[in-house]
């Protein structure tokens, strides 16, 4: 790695619709071929649609557990940072990225989209909890990844 | 202590109007009259007005504090956890309280209602995010500290 | 509580011997006799030992619990901090003690007690891990507490 | 990255001698040339030389910091995970790493070197502290390294 790669995380539900699934792995795949690092919670539904994504693409993907067993990521994570901390890491998640996307998800992802908020990180979202006009609206995954890189150069 | 108190949490903007803070202090005093221990994250706004609060009515005050000093606690905080985990330590406030009291406040609030939401803990309302309907809505503090009782006791 | 109480944390063995169970009792006693509030990790061994004491001496007792539930606490704890985070819970209990008493244990008192020594807080052992001359020593319980309380004064 | 790789950390005091600091980088370079992924605290001293070395070796670093930010991590650190959660970053560096190469430091490096015998993590120690039989000795970087590599293996 040459130059510091941008670190985009993915945050959305851990049990998913197949169309969900889907999305988020388009959204792997995008941020995949952008040349940017995946970063997850590492377990299932969006985590794994998106690690799969970006896989397919070859890209990398670090997954940030909440447990403490490597062996609790999902198959598409390459780097597990095992933090034992529980769904305190989901801030974690957040402060290591540069740019959230944000797809449909229950209350995890909303203390996770709330928390990016508090942060000022750049923030966007596909389908999911509306709270502020500062989350970046994206009508699909390639859009979601060009705003995120986007954002991440003018911060 | 005789038998196991039961704990209430307070959250809420770290800063806030003296309208907020006024509602946040009759919260503390309603909790200590009722006997309950008040578990806030220990630094100023509602935090503070709630500690001042249960003082005022001799209750006993709890601060989760997110730095590495005691010091910080404002000045009712009886007891200070001094956890050294930032902002994580709100889900520390949030997992410790049998039930939730949550007044107004921004993104750092609205992550732990979120939270709350997942854990499945009560949460009581007083002008605050609206994101569920089981979070029930109270009129004012003495309501708010009733429904909590109720709400510990149904568990 | 009038004035803030000193808080002692004892840390040692999850899992002991009758005798060194036995030796946590009357450390336990003497904090709650002399005032002070229990500070523990809140499960078994040494920490139930601690507890079990603090209240036979009408003491108050914390548990700062490394996982999810406050069930796991031990029947002596009045009130319990779920912090979720695991193993990094021993940190929250270093920092929040005014002064440590360390009782035999295996690595995870080891780890407590190092970083006890990193924050520079004052330690007393009675036949633990002798890993500095900072770590006053002690012959039994209730010197243990009485070392505790000085050295909390001089800070 | 085809398979997965295997993550080395390395501990070590953040402010250390050009001796220990030229330790730290060659084994840095040793975990780069073998194909590992170096795991550290990510700020100054042995993390720093540790970074250094695995970069001059075209290696993969990877940094776990205390903070908030991600400035805070030395130059050569690729991936910054940036925690929050202040000094109990130490556990993650711990369970995110297959093994632990412990340079000489103080009541920190214990408090790790004490953590990973509790969770049976695989350690080589070169000059620190002699707290179990079961850290290896290893006598110099490429001995130490070789060291972790076959035991993660046998794992």
């Amino acid at each position: 790695m040459k130059k510091k790669k941008v670190l985009i995380g993915v945050i959305g539900a851990g049990k998913c619709s197949k169309k969900v699934f889907s999305l988020a792995e388009e959204v792997g795949q995008e941020i995949a071929k952008a040349g940017a690092i995946l970063v997850c919670g590492g377990l299932g539904g969006v985590m794994e649609g998106a690690a799969k994504g970006a896989k397919e693409a070859k890209g990398i993907t670090i997954g940030i557990l909440p447990g403490d067993q490597k062996e609790e990521a999902n198959p598409y994570i390459d780097i597990s940072i095992v933090t034992g901390i529980g769904e305190a890491r989901n801030l974690v998640v957040v402060r290591s990225s540069d740019a959230i996307i944000a797809l449909p998800g229950k209350y995890g992802t909303l203390s996770e989209l709330s928390f990016a908020m508090k942060l000022d990180k750049p923030v966007i979202g596909i389908s999911t909890w509306d709270i502020s006009d500062k989350i970046a609206k994206a009508k699909d995954a390639k859009q979601a990844v060009e705003l995120a890189l986007d954002l991440t150069e003018k911060k």
